[in-house]
């Protein structure tokens, strides 16, 4: 089996052309492209039943709404504004209006928190439910993964971990928890994603904090120091721990590899945004260290 | 379970919202949205392994060619040029970097026909293939079902039929013909469509002819009276009525009710595009009638 760097790299060679408005291509968050007067930014998410989520445990309204929170954080996370959606969907036999209906309304709830609205779609039949979203919207600079820069500050918008440790949960048999509804549907801080235009690199965290800092640390030819002391200011950790330590798991398998948060990661020379916490700094070299960590997790949640 | 149209009809009231920027919202082949000084256009599609094709029968790089041809169909039926496509992906495990490669050829291959490139996409896993394209691209002027008026003539780009043709063939145990290559990948002729930029009404033929006819009689206002003896003119007629005879199938079945050939019909009262064909008129009425034939198939292919 490819891994997904190599599917990507085998993708963008194929599909590589040059194109003077197309500002951002494959291998980012979001493709971005220049209109005559604004940039375009676009992107695409989609969820398989059994693989991103299980009926038995989620609502379709927070089916719906979880994928529409990852798309929207791609736009965010280049620095854009998420207006339009497109969702295509692939419904089992017996699917109801009622059905379609929870699904759509799930969608709209996530989408109204940022005023993006769906303007149209696909429906099909299929074995098992699949939802596809295509977001598009505005941006002015697109923000890469390549940005970062030697003494830069990382910054974190809100802990990572809490959809992992709600994982967690939902397989040792609980089925109410702040974590489980953290994965069944995350807050995204969309907010603090709108303060951080002014940053050097960005990424949501969709599968693992170490991921995303390895996008940036290998798009962007430095390394990174996160300070291990720094994550107690990042507003949600100290719960985390306590949840951590009476699961009995290591708290960092959840907050350094635990996807679905779409918690924005950044790199800033700037002024810090209200409400961000500094979690370590951009340094020479190659690699993302924990100082105060001698061991880190495997890198987190593999979508391929 | 729920008809297209009341589905539909259910989500554009959940997702409906004013938005004076978006020109044309969810019923039509696209979204158009208005720019500062360009309109954009997107629509989005989505094939499911076992529903819309099936990988004994057609090659991965027809799988994406096919589903990439619908796609841009639909950018070229609202009047718009297609120029971006997002592509979202869930593969079997086991799937290869050699099988996405041919995929993405086939998708690549078709969106070279016109100029149009793949600008981004997610892969996942999924227990059957599926693929979901979203596409966009600038429009001046959005050509909508709603536009169509009395005494305008009803033109086609090509027959309708082939690719129903091909899968009853397929159906039968053949393995190669005309037909069952345009039920593999389609050839759309998106030259024409070009054409047909001052039309007054406009589908690309997805469901079946009458299906298409009906959406615009229904938006319109209008009937639409086809008459059968003017479909001798349309190119590849003739030949489509010696397989049927052959197959011993009424070619009207093929010809009205025929889906996925993405031929592009439309109501008009400016000059007929060279190449194409007037296949009726425009009425008074709210119903589809063919002049010499008694009785209609069925609507035709049914996606849900």
């Amino acid at each position: 089996m490819a891994t997904e760097g190599e599917l990507i790299s085998a993708l963008a060679t194929i599909f590589k052309k040059d194109d003077p408005r197309l500002l951002v291509g494959i291998g980012d968050d979001g493709a971005v492209i220049s209109a005559n007067t604004q940039n375009l930014v676009a992107a695409t998410d989609m969820a398989v039943e059994n693989v991103h989520f299980r009926r038995e445990w989620s609502t379709l309204s927070q089916i719906g709404a979880k994928l529409t929170a990852a798309n929207l954080a791609d736009i965010f996370a280049m620095g854009g504004e998420p207006k339009y959606l497109l969702v295509s969907a692939g419904l089992p036999s017996g699917f109801t209006v009622e059905q379609v209906e929870e699904l759509a309304q799930g969608i709209k709830s996530e989408a109204d928190h940022v005023g993006a609205s769906v303007v149209g779609g696909d429906i099909s039949k299929s074995e098992k439910l699949v939802i596809s979203i295509a977001a598009f919207g505005s941006i002015d600079k697109p923000i890469q993964r390549s940005g970062a820069k030697v003494g830069d500050a990382v910054i974190l918008s809100n802990i990572t971990g809490p959809s992992a440790a709600g994982l967690h949960q939902l397989n040792e048999g609980k089925s109410v928890s702040l974590y489980i509804s953290a994965h069944k549907k995350p807050i995204v801080r969309y907010d603090l994603a709108r303060k951080f235009r002014d940053v050097s690199a960005m990424c949501d965290v969709s599968d693992g904090l170490l991921s995303e800092l390895n996008h940036i640390v290998n798009a962007s030819g430095v390394g990174i120091e996160l300070d291990r002391a720094l994550f107690s200011d990042v507003p949600g950790y100290a719960e985390l721990v306590l949840t951590a330590e009476a699961e009995g798991i290591d708290v960092w398998q959840w907050v350094l590899a635990g996807g679905e948060d779409h918690a924005f990661v950044a790199t800033t020379s700037s002024q810090i945004p209200d409400g961000a916490t500094v979690i370590g700094r951009v340094v020479r070299g190659s690699q993302v260290k924990v100082i105060g960590l001698l061991e880190l997790p495997d890198e987190g949640y593999k979508h391929f």
